[in-house]
């Protein structure tokens, strides 16, 4: 059986699950302390970070890597497009999500919120959470901008820019911390994706100690 | 003309640099000031980031998706393995690198000593330089113990991976912040490497203010 090693309220590991999920590839989901920095965990990762997959023998880490090599190894139903330009502008918006949105949003807002006091380092830090606040407006709008050229946020298919993108978001909105009144083609668009099969394991998470708002799972949100 | 706009000490930038004249892609360089944020480069990269490829019609951003797209583009000679898990093993290191070496050494090094000067942000943070200087030892261990069993760094053949390596290592030892004398591995390698002559410009780039040590750009280090 394949095993994910995770935490449920990060991106990069939902990004991966999403995938997984799409493509039918069955994995069992270890929820991974990864703070603590135990000494099994390391041994999987020395880079200390999840998400870590177990798949048959090998041991895969780094998000995007995992993500290509599931694409390359389950082409079908494709995540990717077939041709250069659209393979560059899917990886370019998950270099988008998963280094700058991460850092001017995600870490600012979910990390703050909940990373921080599961990992006992406190209180949010009200500076980064208003940086936070204030950067998700201007991603909100890019995003609108994108989706009123184009059905999904790459181009006219599901991609894995898509899932990047709503895991970030997927994550945020367990913190109450996304505005879907902002802009009416983020909300059209994420509830196309949120009610796919494949999102059905994100909407179930639960975090001891942080339950999630009553709109999180619900696809009329 | 294709044009990069670049920083000469990014790591991103030089990974850039290095793929492209692998490839024998000429190109012409643009020093970008990133950090002033001018309109006009927010208008070429609304990230802020550089490196930015013009190429032919096209405007790129995000290293890892230009360098996938000039891999896909210009296959020969390939920096990638044709098969899945070896190209695992190079997205993985090259997000190694670009994830954690560069959050772990080059920004507490390079950043501390130069770009926060350059950028107007004040002196260096000696916290931030002792855990850079002891994180650095720790990846050189972990380099040597790959190329331990393998010649390049993510196996047979020079990649990606050990341009991402190279990127980031030679932008460090401008600032002197490299100790060869760590790992004889590394070190046969890093010769290796150097010796290309798709590393010549590297070796050439002269920041204004912080000349480089005599040894920068000698092959005989």
């Amino acid at each position: 059986m394949n095993r994910l090693f995770h935490f449920q309220l990060s991106p990069f590991c939902r990004k991966v699950r999403l995938s997984l999920a799409e493509k039918k590839i069955e994995v069992e989901l270890v929820e991974e302390r990864y703070w603590e920095k135990g000494a099994e965990f390391l041994r999987r990762n020395p880079a200390g970070k999840v998400p870590i997959l177990r798949y048959g023998t090998k041991t895969l880490t780094e998000s995007a890597a995992i993500c290509e090599y599931i694409e390359e190894r389950h082409p079908e139903p494709p995540l990717m497009p077939r041709d250069a330009d659209g393979r560059y502008e899917v990886r370019r918006l998950v270099g988008w999500f998963d280094d700058k949105f991460h850092r001017e949003v995600t870490a600012n807002l979910l990390y703050e919120r909940v990373n921080k006091k599961l990992s006992g380092q406190g209180y949010p830090d009200s500076t980064n959470v208003k940086a936070g606040a204030k950067a998700i407006k201007y991603h909100l709008d890019y995003m609108g901008w994108l989706l009123d050229k184009r059905r999904w946020l790459a181009g006219d298919n599901m991609t894995l820019a898509d899932f990047a993108a709503a895991a970030h978001l997927s994550a945020l909105d367990y913190v109450s911390d996304v505005d879907w009144d902002r802009n009416a083609n983020v909300r059209e668009w994420y509830s196309k994706i949120k009610s796919r099969p494949s999102f059905r394991s994100i909407l179930a998470d639960h975090v001891p100690g942080f339950p999630p708002p009553p709109h999180y799972a619900d696809l009329d949100f």
